[in-house]
């Protein structure tokens, strides 16, 4: 048996990289970037006025004048009209460009107006410090050609915008994700059947289409029954057509568990089973040459979870961004726990945020009753290390988070 | 001029709880119940086997036996046989209903099989402590008729395993909000144009839209010349049809800037103009009496990037989840830094998670550009209350993140 750390390990290591689709713009938020985007012209484009007021040239300043009759009047996305006479000013808005024979604005709260002889007039009430005053300058971000983007991000709002300024349309992302969630077990019913006294419903392939739904993966579910021929002739198909499968059940050392064999004759290479933790420990994972990667989660509801969201998650997030760092959250555990076992434990907990911005973490033990119910005012795991039985209130554990806070 | 926080009231005071419509289960991830759910049945519905081993009456181990002929085999999903002789044992797997006749099952790491004329025979290693052992006995979870997920819960996969359970193959949850994004300006062009020297793509409206979508409210976009005529004809229907506007300029001091008299013309309520903050500090905010929430955000990038983090965001998911409780996350600042005016100053961040479960918030000034671009390497915002001017590092503030971690 291999520890937590092995497993994960050995799991993200099969990790492949997605090949590119095109998507339009607003279609490509969450999704990774493939190709660098550089910019198509400086940031900003022009010396652009930065504030609403008057444009004039600095020198008229320096020399004295602090009236300036108003020559002109020019709005965001005007074509700019040369100052002539450097005596004068334009009244100008935020977002045009600075006029030719202009270098210095004086924003509204600095100024005055009135008439004379029915020409409109601004005089000074703060004078601009230097020449250049409230003008954002042409290039002050990027010059034109600078890389904006580089190949491998995901792309948050910021990216978008960024995106649509240089006028991408589209972009090249990383394909979805495409898995099969596989159920097995002759004592599940579908979702829409009433189930007999000794028959459950399938719970489980909806918590992991959820999921991988909510990381940006597509899936498709199959269920097979208990049944050796089944499966033999409804896996190869999905060995070959998706890029991982996630079954549950069928894993253990039960007398219908015979997934591990069964995939293992269909050209599944073995990459481990069994891991040093509880709950989810016949977790069976291997590998298809030039097929999908297979994680055979155990069937108990609680097991599929944890076993999830420690490895088929992260994995996803790795294939999606190969190059991608996410920091390990831990938090604070909240009281003391104590738990005998060598093994990884995953205790529920239910998340506190402390006043000085970490989590504190309530354990919520849940009996080991296997019951996802139990699991419903949890949000994560915290993972206890096998070479301690005695946890202390206060001590920092790696966090398994399975509902956003805070978002 | 009002705090941010008196805004933030303001704004989330308007929230309207959103009617339902009824998804299919894959599709309710993330969406808001509105129709509590209870149990169809116990939980579990039957003593459920929790290991695979053998199943039998504890008296007889109480009597001091300790080897068992196996007189049947039953697998999960399979008809419970009832024990006629209380000598003999069931080989039983995990999810199987206890048959009638036995109270305890005993696992097989705990047991050894031999044979005894061709009969297969299970010898105790280790007794069972007590009767009911390895046994998760029916309704030990819930009983039928509990409830389950009350109104208003955000459907995570666990809510949505567990409404597999009971056969929800669709639920009732709020609708999708629906926004209209409305850009105004000139200087504007569309993503596919060219723009001449002095002009710039859309990109607001794209950020808008991206950070929406994420949200998980759906949005149109239009976009309106800074021509009173197209406006004073293109807003009422939106005014009308749509939960909220977002619109992106024209709220300034500007001469084109008639976003607020235009809009109470057309029956908007003004609520508020001008915030004591920086950057953003000309947002309008009203709303129509049995219309739309208007949000009318400054023109400048980070400025509506800033106002839709701490205004819109917010209201979405008070408009999703009028009850839901939402931390507000804080981070720790981790270098000392000034800012004088007396504003609520949004301090571009870059995220670090520090070792004991708390985020360290490293500044990232963007020097006033305006330029979007500058915040592609921040994850947040720290909010830094006006009435301070020194900021010392090590000190907590509340966060308004803009960029998923660790998720």
């Amino acid at each position: 048996m291999i520890s937590v750390e092995e497993a994960t390990r050995r799991v993200l290591a099969t990790a492949r990289p997605l090949p590119a689709e095109t998507v339009p713009l607003p279609a490509a938020v969450g999704r990774v970037l493939l190709e660098p985007l550089y910019a198509d012209r400086d940031f900003p484009p022009f010396h652009r006025v930065a504030m609403d007021g008057i444009a004039l040239a600095f020198e008229a300043v320096a020399a004295g004048q602090t009236t300036f009759p108003i020559a002109a009047t020019q709005l965001a996305g005007m074509v700019p009209q040369p100052l002539a006479d450097s005596q004068t000013a334009v009244e100008i808005m935020t977002g045009a460009v600075l006029p030719p024979g202009t270098d210095t604005v004086v924003r509204y709260e600095d100024l005055q107006f009135h008439e004379v002889n029915g020409q409109r007039v601004a005089a000074l009430q703060v004078a601009p410090p230097a020449a250049g005053h409230n003008i954002h300058h042409q290039a002050a971000d990027r010059r034109q050609g600078d890389l904006l983007l580089p190949a491998g991000v995901r792309l948050s709002p910021a990216e978008i915008a960024v995106a649509a300024t240089i006028g991408a349309a589209a972009l090249p992302v990383a394909r979805a994700l495409r898995v099969a969630v596989v159920s097995t077990g002759d004592e599940l019913v579908e979702l829409t059947q009433t189930p007999l006294p000794h028959q459950i419903r399938r719970s489980n392939a909806y918590m992991v289409q959820a999921a991988l739904r909510q990381a940006g993966a597509e899936s498709e579910a199959f269920h097979f029954n208990d049944d050796q021929d089944a499966l033999r002739q409804g896996l190869p198909p999905l060995l070959d057509s998706f890029d991982a499968l996630v079954l549950s059940g069928g894993v253990s050392k039960g007398q219908a568990d015979f997934l591990p064999a069964m995939l293992q004759e269909l050209g599944v290479q073995q990459l481990f089973h069994e891991v040093r933790q509880r709950p989810g420990k016949p977790f069976w994972f291997g590998e298809k040459p030039r097929g999908a990667v297979v994680f055979a989660l155990p069937g108990n509801p609680v097991s599929t979870f944890v076993n999830f969201y420690q490895y088929v998650l992260p994995w996803v997030r790795r294939c999606q961004q190969p190059q991608g760092y996410r920091a390990q959250p831990t938090a604070l555990l909240a009281t003391d726990f104590s738990f005998a076992p060598p093994l990884t434990y995953f205790l529920p907990v239910r998340l506190e945020l402390a006043p000085y911005g970490h989590w504190l973490a309530h354990p919520q033990p849940i009996g080991g009753s296997g019951d996802l119910a139990s699991l419903l005012h949890c949000d994560a795991f915290l993972r206890l290390p096998p070479e301690l039985t005695e946890f202390k209130a206060g001590d920092a554990f790696p966090l398994v988070q399975f509902r956003g806070l805070g978002s």
